[in-house]
């Protein structure tokens, strides 16, 4: 997917294939939202203006550099998330021990498919806590960014929760739905401060 | 730009170049949109189960089609949408016939810098609207990205409403400025309904 060209790439999105879907949108916007960090990063490092935000500017560019990659990847993986549920519901159900081995397949394939949205919604959840470390001391040319940065990856935390609870709804073992909806939740507190972000910029252009 | 890898881009996106920045983000993002909308539409026709939807949505399908090639366009004007603004600045200011005709300048290129991300605004509230209307007939499978196509049109809405008011901010003409708000106002209005769909949809999963 990497190497298609973003006009391929929102063609097979637009077309009947199942995959790339919302998931992989998700994964996208998540990276979108750590590349324009990375942006304001790479704008404001080095001019002796901002000097007293660099090293704050430098960790935040290593992590935001990081979690677009991170976040390409997960885009990449969403198109085989949901095989392996797809493969267990094609297992032969004569027998009350074959029903017994498929079921478990099944709640197996869930668990394993709600984990790529679930990290795309870290990863999204940490590129929000990231636009809020540059914003202070983010280079005023490019402050709208940190909103366009918070924004998109707003966008991919709430998709990919969608995404983790499609799988969420059908995994019988409290356990595990407990594990991952509390791991869920933590990401999206992130939504609050994505919010937070996109009006102190807006007043801040205004002002 | 449409012919670049999404690797590449995300590179560009990523680096201290000036563009593209957050309002190709944002362009890219309504693009995102309207292309789910069009999977959800291509999951959907054709299916005897659905055939009660299929008039509705073989029209949102030729729209969505018309919205996607569209937002992919003005993600690719974004880059020049400021161009006229810079050689505005760079005009010659010694005489107070020079000095006028460089504010005229400026200001005739602070308007049509506003353009771009005003016409983003108003695909991506156009994305909205066509989210909202293939909701109810849409696929049972698909139902999640009719959000997600909601939440990525709503985050362009968003980007690039601040991008048109960074313009604004420096406009003069106060019927300029009047004509340009009034217009991003009403795309802005748009943004209840995407939060209506999200829920919408979070709660028919967890149904």
């Amino acid at each position: 997917m990497r190497k298609t060209t973003i006009e391929d790439w929102l063609t097979d999105l637009a077309s009947e294939l199942p995959a790339p879907g919302g998931g992989a949108a998700a994964g996208v916007n998540a990276a979108m939202g750590a590349a324009l960090v990375s942006m304001v990063c790479n704008l404001t490092i080095g001019k002796p203006k901002f000097a007293e935000h660099e090293t704050v500017m430098r960790e935040a560019l290593a992590e935001a550099e990081r979690l677009r990659l991170e976040a390409l990847q997960l885009a990449e993986d969403d198109a085989e998330a949901f095989s392996g549920v797809v493969a267990a519901y094609k297992l032969p159900k004569s027998s009350d021990e074959e029903k017994a081995a498929r079921t478990a397949a099944i709640q197996a394939g869930l668990v394993e498919a709600a984990a790529v949205p679930l990290a795309v919604a870290k990863v999204a959840a940490q590129v929000i806590r990231l636009s809020g470390r540059v914003l202070e001391g983010s280079n005023p040319n490019v402050l709208s960014d940190v909103a366009v940065a918070a924004s998109a990856a707003k966008s991919a935390l709430e998709s990919a929760a969608l995404n983790v609870d499609i799988n969420l709804v059908s995994i019988k073992d409290p356990a595990e739905r407990e594990r991952l909806a509390s791991s869920l939740n933590e990401a999206l507190q992130s939504k609050v401060q994505a919010e937070a972000i996109m009006q102190a910029v807006a007043k801040r252009i205004r002002a």
